[in-house]
């Protein structure tokens, strides 16, 4: 293919797309196939000789479209959102053209200097503590990792080079595996399963704290754990607080959590992974108020931000924390700049070494949008997850599971979980909207998460109607 | 932005996208912007209100490109290369449009199911044993992960996992930290940074066993080591092949290493980030022989296949073993379908929990241009590269640092290391051509990697004038 037939296949392509997003709703939300459909639509083994360009796009419809989940459906309300807009799309053709590998300043300055600044912007729009941002007096900055999960493990493993580093400053002869075989690490116990899975891989501790009928971790609850840990000999080093739980969208109490582990010299992570892009509505601030106690804070706009995956935003307070965890440097990677002092070089804030110019998404969402749509967006979605709370709330067959804060509503049928979880399955066999469950205290819970752009009041009032449709003809046959 | 703006401004982006490939090398390979050189070209906090696309468009050249390290430019021989073709990109429009995360099956089953056969295609193109595939009677399969490192890191800590859940079922008293603390991983004294850096995370010791004349792992040398380690009481676990090395592409022996392993019962990965791809010719073929010794073996399509970053293809020929180790099942994530055995839920497969829709990048490679395309593509590379190294053993001044196997040239002045030093500054300081540097047997080594697709003939012969003139204007220097 030359340039010439790219750009002949390119806005075909375009209006391809356009045509997707502007029908998508009429697609069923989520699909019918069987585990291995694909395999016996195509042939077994890639063609000795190319194939038409025609042929390739004609098996789209043949073999994909019958396979995806349509995540921007707005009849899609399953997981936490991803994020889609056409100015992050745009932003991707050009980062694929340009298609530079970021590692070092040097390796394309302009990717790492645009990251630099959009994260000092996402932080500023966040109001975050200034320690956090690069553009200052500062010690911090931030980075895009490509989800919350490396963003956590990053950061504990950060955490976990720094409390070893420390001890062996005072006990020069207690190995590293010695003082990693006493750690503890602390999360909720609704934390998401990727922290748990965080300790796994670093090898540490990770215990939950079970947390208060709101789905809280509160101060009391992690100090008597750790005055356990600590008089079993255990040397705690690292707390995840969420913002935002996946299960029900709960809030840690970081204003009690974040003195303590200040005070015991602890690594406090803040994982907002969803509820982190509300932040940059003034009524929602408040609930990260106790940042100031943090030593690193993630979300993704990728989920509500409008900026398509993947784009998880980190902060640190102390960049020299990360980077000094796992510097490697190899003479090939190597550049005139970086003993300045003056350049990032992202490769070693992060797990992988390769990346892509993914600042020009956001460049172009901020731009194109600007601060107050965005406030609008996340507004929207709040106020219809609002309106769905209400419907359930006016219907006495049902309850309302936790607080609805954001763009989440748990809801159940009242009475055994055996109702929710056959309610569910006729949700989800019905086909015309998708949900997914959780368990909160012991309850099957359904969650309701107002996802994709395109999703109106209409579309709430509709699924409700289905789901209130699909309960009564579930209680009448049980009472036959 | 509506979906008809989005019509015409994604028809302009496909053009600035193509005009910008097709006129690449008009501009300077290398920028000449200092550190900080972004921050005051652009404002300090994102706008309130949407700026125009006009304004955004226009930002490119001014704040942008002039940042750029043009990776695809036919003057670039720095690193190693990055893919990058039209059919590529073009899927990759059409990911981001689709948008799902493919985290299990049910998230988007197109998205797990064209990725397990994309897999298997590439894998018959490499002709990898049937065990590594995933539509046989075997137990293996494949995955798409970001990066090599993260490749190199899954399998570490798989095999970290099974050592320890093998040394348990026989002495489970034997605690997790204490097994952990006598392991001890090993790799070539050439192998990437990010396998050093795979055992810093993971918190097992890793030793570099020394390399013969040709850069490569021996089995004696690996037979040494390992009884030393042994009789010192330490626990061999897994070893990390290197077929490529990023320094000079050298080639571990996996023939004499791969039996060492399995009679040791030590996992064996094989990373050939950059060579894999050349083993679709059937000539490359060869240097893959003894990969049916190995547990696991990746290599980065996104470096030498045409398709844009990311994409690391990692097979592993049991796949229990990289699902078993950091398994969760949190009830959001649950799936009717899982339980089957019939489907692939890749979260388990990798860091991350959030996936892209990556394999149609692979789908339309592989059909746009077939494989005999593909295999003329990388013949052409080593061509060029053959060209270069025949051009520097024609003058009496350099001499050839490592044998010429693939894309890479490892030359240098003959003489102290200085006038190699010497000469390379003068090389990126002139901006026309980008090489970066490695040290071989302590020499230092100057690299040309051919990168870009866009290189032809007469871009390395323009190369070798300029080094030539360069390195002539350098040597008159010195008699003066």
């Amino acid at each position: 293919m030359d340039a010439a037939e790219f750009r002949r296949r390119g806005r075909e392509m375009v209006d391809y797309v356009a045509d997707y997003i502007e029908n998508i709703e009429k697609r069923q939300v989520y699909p019918d196939v069987e585990p291995g459909y694909l395999r016996s639509l195509i042939p077994e083994e890639a063609p000795e000789e190319p194939e038409s360009y025609e042929d390739v796009v004609k098996d789209i419809e043949r073999v994909i479209m019958p396979g995806v989940t349509h995540w921007h459906s707005p009849y899609f309300y399953a997981y936490f959102p991803t994020a889609h807009s056409y100015p992050a799309m745009l932003a991707d053709i050009l980062c694929g053209a340009i298609g530079c590998i970021g590692f070092s300043w040097a390796a394309s300055p302009a990717c790492t200097e645009l990251e630099t600044v959009m994260l000092d912007w996402l932080g500023k729009m966040l109001k975050l503590p200034e320690d956090f941002l690069a553009g200052t007096k500062g010690k911090g900055g931030g980075v895009i990792q490509s989800t919350a999960s490396e963003a956590t493990l990053i950061t504990l493993l950060a955490a976990r080079s720094k409390i070893v580093r420390l001890i062996q400053a005072d006990h020069p002869d207690r190995s590293e595996t010695d003082i990693i075989s006493k750690l503890v690490a602390y999360s909720s116990d609704q934390a998401h399963s990727s922290v748990e899975r965080a300790g796994l891989i670093g090898g540490v501790r990770m215990k939950k704290i079970p947390t208060d009928s709101k789905f809280s971790v509160r101060g009391d609850a992690l100090e008597r754990i750790l005055k356990e840990d600590k008089a079993a000999g255990l040397i705690p080093f690292f707390f995840c607080a969420t913002l935002g739980t996946t299960a029900s969208c709960a809030f840690d109490c970081i204003t009690e959590l974040g003195p303590i582990c200040n005070a015991e010299k602890m690594w406090m992570h803040i994982d907002a992974a969803y509820a982190g892009s509300a932040f940059i509505c003034p009524e929602f601030r408040p609930l990260l108020n106790g940042i100031e106690f943090a030593d690193s804070f993630n979300f993704n706009p990728h989920k509500w931000l409008l900026i398509n995956f993947d784009c998880s935003a980190m902060w640190v307070k102390k960049r020299a924390d990360i980077i000094g965890a796992f510097k490697m440097e190899p003479l090939y990677l190597k550049h005139d700049h970086q003993e300045s002092g003056l350049v990032t070089d992202y490769r070693h804030w992060q797990i992988p070494l390769g990346r892509r110019f993914r600042s020009l998404k956001m460049w172009f969402v901020f731009r194109m949008y600007g601060l107050k749509a965005l406030q609008a967006y996340i507004r929207k979605h709040v106020g219809l997850a609002k309106e769905f709370e209400a419907f359930v709330r006016a219907d006495q067959r049902f309850e309302i599971s936790a607080d609805v804060v954001m763009g989440l509503v748990c809801f159940r049928l009242k009475g055994p979980n055996e109702l929710s979880e056959n309610l569910l399955k006729r949700i989800n066999s019905a086909r015309k909207i998708h949900l997914v469950p959780c368990h909160l205290a012991g309850l099957f819970v359904l969650r309701f998460a107002v996802c994709a752009r395109a999703t109106e009041s209409r579309h709430v009032q509709e699924a409700w109607c289905h789901i209130r449709q699909l309960a009564s003809e579930l209680l009448q046959e049980l009472l036959h």
